[in-house]
């Protein structure tokens, strides 16, 4: 189905990373709570990793309108962690190390548990690249801990802004020497997908239904418009013949 | 030893690709006889790659010095080629889609024996970039073809100059969110450490005394200052504790 298409046959895939390959909720939950009883604070590890993450796209959306300069998402995951401690009243209780332990959080997450088996599958055909709005040293730190079979790593960062700029995914296709027709970008979020496409990528919506925990909605197949749309890695792996 | 000097440890290690990593002339110089020979065309295949490969580094000179501006590696692999096949008399016999099959025998080339094996154990204890002049989409089909096993990619395209400019290492390094003294460099030619020890890296020589063939001179350890100094892959593992 996919080769058929008009503009190329896709010879890369490139995956976005938090939510869609690693299970990011319960990797910054589970390290949230172990920080935070060694630093003696009452928190809700859950609840407070979806909090941090609702600070997520618009901390990025700032840089990504020009109302702010260039700054690495460990840099926006600091400044939301700053604030998010104060506004649960429990700033003191965090020092310096404990705080930059907590941002390293995000570089050391659980893959789901079909995504290595999936990824390799896809390898034996396709050209599998990361392409996160995590900085590529947070990007390079996870895969390798998560054990991720990625071909290569791209990020964000090389671009200088985030997705879902345009030009993330047009300097992706570009350092892979592709047009973007040429690159499917499977992700687990519309907004990602949407600019995806609007920089001429193909597209394949990757269901994650408890990307946000059990009580909170993610984004749904029914909901998107995309050239594939599958419930994971597995069946990704199927649809495109690995 | 390593560990010991100032300015951190050592947390990761960049190759060199063309001539440490893989033997270049090897795999020039079969696909150069296999696409000659289909071509009708008679020509010393290790001859012609060893001139092939003489233009290199005066080529990208050019881009490192500002006489032009960036140009991908590819561009001046075929600038290059197209001299020397008009230098040869054969330029008739080389139509414009065996000129692209050459120009992509520089995507393809055989590892050295120790590499696969001794990249593994580093990976153990150490992350692993390529770091080459070889455009990003040149290094990502090479490794994945190879089958080397580094955690990264990092291309001098990401600087949009050549080695040895500084540069090149400082982007790395950047990326990889290191000072330049936690990253070493790890290549058979005094060039490409020269350039990386002026931008703060680590050093370590790895002898190839057959990169240019039999007949020509490769660089020897003895005549490099470099932190560490290694006869192959197997030998840095073991330099390193791995």
């Amino acid at each position: 189905m996919i080769t058929q298409q008009p503009g190329g046959q896709v010879s890369v895939l490139a995956f976005d990373i938090f939510g869609t390959t690693v299970d990011w909720r319960t990797g910054v939950a589970d390290q949230v709570a172990e920080i935070a009883a060694q630093c003696g604070a009452a928190l809700d590890a859950g609840t407070f990793a979806d909090e941090w993450r609702d600070r997520y796209l618009p901390s990025m959306g700032r840089v990504r309108t020009g109302e702010r300069e260039w700054v690495y998402l460990d840099t926006l995951h600091r400044e939301s962690l700053d604030q998010l401690l104060e506004q649960h009243g429990v700033g003191d209780a965090f020092d310096e190390p404990a705080r930059r332990r907590l941002v390293l959080a995000w570089h050391r997450l659980p893959a789901w548990n079909d995504a290595i088996a999936g990824l390799t599958r896809l390898r034996t055909r396709y050209i599998l690249a990361a392409l996160s709005n995590g900085g590529f040293a947070l990007l390079t730190h996870l895969i390798k801990t998560a054990g991720l079979p990625f071909d290569c790593i791209l990020s964000a960062e090389l671009a200088r802004t985030y997705k879902p700029d345009p030009l993330v995914y047009r300097t992706a296709a570009g350092l892979l020497d592709l047009p973007p027709a040429q690159v499917m970008m499977v992700a687990a979020h519309t907004w990602d997908l949407h600019g995806a496409h609007e920089a001429g990528l193909r597209t394949a919506f990757l269901e994650r239904p408890l990307e946000k925990g059990p009580d909170r909605a993610a984004d749904r197949a029914a909901d998107v418009t995309s050239d594939l749309a599958v419930a994971g890695f597995t069946e990704l792996a199927e649809a495109l013949g690995c």
